[in-house]
């Protein structure tokens, strides 16, 4: 079997990736790539890395669902908000199945999405029944739905770190603190003053502390998850690198004698048998999960117990009370967008979710 | 008046920026280079950069505190903890005023220091009478000091960011949280495998959480502008640049009804007059304060205000309660080594304190 | 079919880019990592990356010859040159395949390897017989060899792109300068002073002009290929990041009415049905071979044509006669080191050369 | 004696650095920044470096001839070129003086200026008295004028780098190629798609091989100082740093009997007495000149002498006969632009060349 895929918005990185991704899936094939541009992109010559590279009967041509309907089986929307809720019906009446990377399906409520994303939502039909694909949670919908909203970078390495304590009810569903940063590409493929090399180059900095569009997208996960109302606070930087997310989680604990095992225990047991999230007794890196599909997590039991002097010593027995310290780490390209997409992809066409993706 | 400057252990990169402030500072002389090592090193070769730039006559020499006495007013110690306070007490009593740019005098309880630094401190007596030079604070005592403790690269940003609102109430002094990343100066000047600029690169990661050697310090700096113990958690990460510390520091507010303008009016309020601390209204960023010894701090309410569509719809009105969040850059080594150890040496020898600062 | 691979020195860079091209070669199994060290290295700890990724029952173990022979068909050496040479006769000996990514068995002159290598040759027996492995000028004769020497990243990237030029008799054989730039992982993976993150972060030097140990391997297998002795300069430097060479390289037409055509057309009539040399007509980049086994080739000759105003009016109507200048991108650790290998050893075992690297 | 200063165009990254090194000159004045914007441009929000730093009382206002001759000796020209010649016919009949960072007044001849550039040189008559401001030859020149073109960042590496071995007829004066490399300031401000932060990290490749506009500049400054015509080639790379070039100039020796001491003291003589320019026994690092107005330079004989087993055993006794090769490293934006300016400015002005630049 092979999967035909089409892709619109063939011009951002996370088509490149995607593309890269496909191109060596042993049962995917790169049919379509679909443009709104008035003149179609060379694509190789936007990504000089895939001079040679594309299939030789590959089609790039306009946004027309009946061209993608004839040679694909599913679309991946690589375009930006609003934009791909204006795809997505008529593709889906065509037949074809839609993994969209844009946010737009992924708050399940409208009027959040609308104050959120300041748009209305222009197809709540849909949005009824897309599936937030963050497979592990969420496979068994994945499987069967038709519509898959892939999840945000800063929300995927978030939902994997606290899920696991919540859902065992190891720490507080509020006063969770997500301190985040993520490399450069995550800002997208515009040029802008302050993402010029000299401006970022040997940089670090916060943005939008606290209102963030990805804040409510994580509490919605948590809360789902918990089925409680989960509250949160979300800063984000900008690290001075192309790829990868490191997110610092700061949570209190529900019992004070919580030890450091348990916390490890309680992830372990949490992924066991899922091929992508790798719990580490070392701190994860984002080098280290560069160019591929895993969350890397660790969990720190701070302060890690009695007789720790430094801490000890001048603070007290505590820090202020025994603080719960998760680190994720994933490549904000590979598992924060297009290998998720892909694994999304390899589950609704019945494939091993890991097919194409090591 | 010209201030004649010995520096012990040349060849360490806070030794490399203090030379280079020095050399163009209008009231000092570099005077003696003082090393351990049996082959004196070439300085010039060692450090590239200052090929023609040393004085003609300056001494390159064993750390003999005669020699050392017969041409210099002050001695800047630039050597690893332990080491320092077998050189210090010699020069205090051969009449030299001493600035210790390692941690030897920092914690002011020498059963602190052992706990801390797992040695013994041998020099109690100096100890008792030194002056923990973060000017903003401790000017005063500064001036008169003849040993002062120049503070660690993490603390002084933390001090600077967190004292204002400790000392004004704003805040309470437990479970604050200080999430911290430095550039990789910060680590020192030996290679090391896991500093190998490819593995370093590209990279982003945590370490010592809640168990690095500044927590302390940090804790006892607080707790003295207090008058109260304060408790904290510092986890610290290493960026993959030359010089920069940002820390972003996560607080709870005494009142919940405090307004953003109240925040930033206090540290406008604390830090008029002071010359090297700019209050910011957008995030600071290690790049801009980059080879100066500012330090920039911004703060922000979480969440901003009642109407903030994103935090508000998800979460209700809160984030699980009002955090204010405080942004701290420097340049680690110059407002949190040399730049700062000169701001001291100023007041000690009655000079403007921005004296070759700018 | 699946070859089984054993690795010696598996804690080098190398090693760590052929386990991760080897891990998703569908037709390769690592079966065994040889480690010279008392102490057997944990490679997951080695290489955080690799966390979860090794085979189940792959053995870490000494270098055992006959424990390597009775799991594997072929062998990489991944070590030091003249620790390869001692390995590799009795891994012969037993049968087994080998391929050194060392430079032991890269100078076809055992005289010259002392010359250069500071060491006598040990195993002339086996150097007679090695074939060196540019599969895109010598791959019948990797197809049956049994000892292939792994060609030098920078002599890669050169002779790919001198060699059709010297063939077709476009340029003289003679003054030919390679300026060439590696990134860092070029320089192997032990932490050394110069190598130190913050000396080699935001840095730029030329290193070994007209003495590193490429240059003969380089004029070698320029003079093989041309039949005639070809005489170059060699100058490499070190760039500010992980992977990466760019070659630029001046060259004398033969013909001083050569056109840019006529050079372009030698490049694509030389590397017809290569799969991993592309010709291109913009300027290749480091960033956009990285992790692929592409060498990336173009050529410009200078100046351009007459009536290039910037050039003529100045110059004359030369830049001192005419010069042709390529540029020739690798990434040092996959065509320049373990991407070639694989490709290799795919000839070596009647696989298309292409399996798994793309 | 106080300059009072000027600067046209201050939101350019010339004008931040010149800015900064004013700020600390002990005889200069900041005190009109002079933008085309109809909203004058906020220069610390441009620049949240500068926060805090301007002068009370400095202007921010329109391009207006008699605002700045009321209050400023000397104007910056920060402009683009064709803007420069706009600006500067007014402000010398104002009576003020001129340095102009653009090009404009660089090319001695219109002709070769409108071929260059592209566009017909409007001030032909300014043109004939402008002095190309390279004190290093030009000095005495430069004390006199009242307009000054400041040189080009790759034009004042190379001119300094090769004018020495030109002057003492060492080399040829034909075929001289000059492989350069810039850091991404050299590119300007403004973002543009190929300096995006993703884009050019982890990048290095060659751009405008034989064509860029300095390399008329260089051949003409070359000619001049030789007083015979020079031929060269010119090929420039962009490195991902930010500040920085390292040129790398190869050379035809006059005689083939040179010896590297010649050579080394070739530099030594032409640049006693120069206080900017550095002959080092090692390789220049652009690392090492950042912040600077040094321009490095070290020269290499290769190959190095009869002896040296790698050149001489595969190649016979040369390598094509022998080659110098001369290193030079700049900051683009001190001795490359804004630093120069202000030597020049020094020059201008009766004071040391050295003021306000150490």
């Amino acid at each position: 079997m092979s999967i035909r895929v089409a892709i619109v918005g063939p011009t951002s990185y996370t088509s490149l990736y995607l593309m890269q991704i496909l191109l060596r899936h042993p049962q995917a094939k790169l049919t379509y790539l679909a443009s709104q541009r008035a003149e179609l992109p060379d694509v190789e010559k936007e990504f000089p890395q895939l001079l040679g590279r594309l299939p030789a009967d590959i089609v790039v041509g306009p946004i027309d669902t009946r061209a993608m309907a004839d040679v694909s089986d599913v679309v991946f929307l690589c375009v930006p908000h609003v934009a791909a809720m204006q795809y997505a019906p008529d593709l889906l009446s065509a037949g074809l199945r839609v993994i969209d990377l844009s946010a737009d399906y992924r708050l399940a409520d409208a009027t959040l999405y609308q104050k959120v994303y300041e748009h209305v939502h222009t197809d709540p039909r849909n949005l009824a029944q897309a599936v937030y694909g963050l497979p592990e949670f969420f496979a068994e919908q994945v499987k069967t739905a038709r519509l898959v909203a892939n999840p945000g970078c800063y929300p995927t390495a978030a939902a994997l770190a606290i899920a696991p304590l919540l859902q065992r009810s190891l720490v507080k569903p509020t006063g969770i603190l997500i301190n985040a940063a993520s490399g450069i590409t995550g800002a997208g493929r515009q040029a802008k003053p302050h993402l010029h090399f000299p401006e970022m180059n040997e940089s670090f900095l916060a943005y939008a502390a606290g209102t963030h569009r990805h804040q409510p997208e994580i509490a919605q996960t948590l809360t789902t998850l918990k089925g409680q109302r989960v509250s949160l606070l979300f800063v984000p930087h900008l690290l001075p690198l192309d790829r990868g997310i490191l997110e610092t989680i700061y949570l209190d604990p529900n019992d004070e004698d919580v030890t450091q095992e348990e916390l490890f225990e309680a992830f372990e047991d949490a992924y066991e048998g899922q091929p992508f999230v790798r719990v580490r007794q070392d701190f994860p890196n984002v080098k280290y999960v560069r160019d591929t599909n895993f969350c890397d997590i660790s969990v720190r039991l701070c302060p890690p117990a009695p007789g720790n002097g430094a801490t000890e010593a001048v603070a007290g027995s505590d820090v202020g009370g025994a603080k719960i310290v998760v680190f994720s780490a994933i490549d904000n390209m590979i598992k924060g967008a297009s290998g998720q997409a892909v694994q999304n992809m390899n589950l609704m066409f019945g494939l091993d979710q890991t097919t194409g993706l090591f």
